[in-house]
């Protein structure tokens, strides 16, 4: 074996883990996503279940065993993706780079440090991995549709909430006025705090007016948080039903002349240069 | 008589039994399916009474009677429909035959095993059986117009609510982290729990945040949860309009002069070239 | 003057009274409307500051003389609806004519009866009054078209809302089960009441589940609830949309030949006949 | 220099500084705007900050000193406005001068009268100063595109609205003789409060009703909500929906030799004929 075979044979062997790793159109790519996928979604699940308190004890010790095995298999993740990569710069300072690290890093803390117990929440960082291995099968299914018809309102619904925000900064402002710190108003932020609650339909009751005047405005702000919710609704209906008429519209004739694209279906000659479709 | 015809007769008359239980065709099918229908609705006003406390004696000795009544009634259609079936052990282990069989048992377990009783809330199970009923008659009324528009809306639908758990996932996490135990994020399940009542707009007031960072996240989560209320909204009304505007001009008819091809369905001449269609 | 000529003033003089007050086509009758319009809602005014407590004597004082002559104003008003009217028996016992007789009887009541000022809030039932106003004026504004779009939608919406009110005796049921007396829900009316609160986002939190499967499970029926507001709203919104789209299609056109009168804009010819239009 | 000169050059110099100042058209003018914003909205975050409690000394002290720096700016910048104008009572006696004016004194009377700092929050009004900034940009962005979409369904949801408040009115006075004092309806004020917060989903749940008839009437108000929330929605989609098709097709284009009106904007050629239009 000359040099140069060892070198295309261990090229080889990276191009194909790489291929494992990086791709999901091989069966074995597909296999490591789902592995990884459970992997995830059981790590997190024992992450949400350690935050709960008052459980038998046995359940506190397995967790900690589970979440050994989990991260020693993070870290041999995290070590694959950066020896497989040509590049491993640019994957380690990566967005998903970053979160690979710190959904890895804190129990390897725990045993240098003794009480970072507080930053073993961070490992459910690790939901935001869900989206890598989604993010590559996301041409399949309705999810991409919806992020289409979201994406072309994203404009109006950020100008519309933009809009309840100020609206939210007035009527705070006012109610803070009129109502005074007894029945929860202490601050201005706070009222505005309380304005969205009340303007987006929450309604939590903490704080809630007891004068007859801050009632009244109360009483305003809601009927226009209900007049106004019909915004984004309507925005996104329109959008999505202009998205479902175009479908009707773009079909796949062509001009053989002048190669528009955009006819309807009932067109028998291309409207931009008037030649036979 | 012979054997033969007195197997006939037999079948006979099972055959018609069945079809007075099963189907909803005939005159005595429709009268059965009537009265129990209100057997039924009867029963569930009993179970819903009988839960309420402080009422007159009288009212509890009342719907003991009634109750044994109801069951008798519906062990003798039980039987009746296991004995009219061909295979009676399908119908014993359908999902109807199961619900059947619970919404009778709890009473007469009553006389076996004493303290039984918290099994009585079971036979609210006999809600259900209305479905059945309603079933047959699905085809009339609006409701299948509304089945079909969810049921095409459902893929679209399933996904979105699935971001909606997924960003309560993150957000509850968020809040755990944010909050701590005195607001009531106690754990984890405690904060998404919370985050799915905001996210929704529901918004009981039994868990909200106190600190300022918290109430900070908390208004970003109620925008978003305003903002995003409008997608299936969106969805559900697009679709339902696609499907009006197909009954009113989509079909298949085109001009044989003009080769126009939107018409009315009730059309009989191109209202574009005046040919007879 | 002979009798007949009496008989016909007499007439003439009910006749023009008749019309003044039971109709709105002449400058009096639109001026005796505005009127009645202004004295009930200054009455309703009256009736709902009256509830309030803890205000000074004297407002109390000046409620009562105004109480006075608005219903002193109402039995003229009364005794000349019914004089004016061929057959005064049909008012009197219609709809508004009981209505009429119920929010002016309870001042007259509380001169013989002491102590029946409990009735003194029948009088709120004034507020019903605006609305035979508000009905002979209905044509005039957007409300009719509101109307109509309502109307049109109504049956879906019952469907739906019919839905919802299944839902809420089976959550309800199970709820009432899963959580138990210590959290509120007492009985399976509360926790019907409850899950009505949750699927309709209002969320008063005077009941809320504290069971972590309880808040599973209210979190499905929330989520449901998010889920399912879309289809009144989709239903309304594409039923408008069509009201809208008729009229594009709606024109003034009607073909001469067949009297066909639903075209398209852009017909030439009517599509029934083959007429050209 | 002459007289008629120097006249002449004053008026240049205050017809620049006219254009800086009241339009956004040349690049100084929009630096002034774009600055003036930043001052505006710092101010008003200072105002925010003040009003919470319990923060450094030091911050009290810096933003006394921000306050001041604040307010001379906004003094030069109302004389500037007096001084340039040529009817100055005109823009003195404007909405928005009397803003300028409120939003610029509170702190110059405090030097005189001691205790008016209760006055203070009346500087938040400078947050309404903003919308002159933005009124003058308006044409740009997305923000045009809504307001067009608001105004046209605005008589409808006013119709609406108003529905609404007489349902509330209705409802909270039926809520008031059904629940009484101890459950917090108080007074019919309160109870129409009350029946607004259900009415729009909001529910607070300082005001809940506690008698069965009270639940059940008041689960009638929510589901009728829940139907009704569909109704401004159904308007502005529509609406929305209408404006984008007439923007896509509706043209009065039509072609010379086959009279077909439906035509891309875009179009050159007859899509039916291939006539050049």
């Amino acid at each position: 074996m000359t040099k140069k075979q060892a070198a295309n044979k261990k090229d080889n062997w990276r191009e194909r883990l790489h291929e494992v790793i990086y791709e999901a159109d091989t069966p074995t790519g597909k296999i490591f996503d789902v592995v990884l996928l459970i992997v995830i979604l059981l790590s997190i699940i024992f992450v949400v279940i350690e935050s709960v308190k008052g459980l038998d004890p046995w359940v506190y010790d397995f967790l900690t065993y589970a979440e050994w095995i989990v991260t020693i298999l993070f870290t041999l993740e995290y070590i694959a993706r950066i020896v497989v990569i040509k590049r491993p710069f640019r994957y380690i300072f990566s967005f998903y780079g970053i979160i690979d690290l710190l959904s890895t890093l804190p129990l390897y803390l725990s045993l240098i440090i003794t009480g970072s117990s507080a930053l073993f929440t961070i490992r459910a960082l690790r939901l935001l991995r869900v989206f890598r291995i989604l993010k590559i099968n996301r041409y399949i299914g309705e999810g991409n549709k919806l992020m289409v018809a979201l994406r072309d309102s994203r404009p109006k619904i950020l100008v519309f909430l933009f809009a309840v925000v100020v609206l939210s900064l007035i009527f705070g402002t006012v109610m803070y006025m009129v109502e005074g710190a007894e029945s929860g108003f202490t601050s201005i932020p706070a009222s505005v705090y309380w304005c969205i609650v009340t303007l987006t339909t929450v309604g939590f009751g903490d704080i809630h007016p007891i004068t007859p005047l801050g009632q009244f405005i109360a009483s305003l702000i809601m009927i226009m948080g209900y007049g106004i919710i019909a915004v984004p609704t309507g925005i996104v209906s329109a959008e999505y039903s202009k998205a479902s008429r175009k479908e009707i519209v773009n079909n796949t004739q062509s001009c053989y002349n002048c190669n528009e694209k955009q006819h309807f279906n009932k067109a028998d000659y291309c409207h931009h240069c008037g030649y036979k479709l």
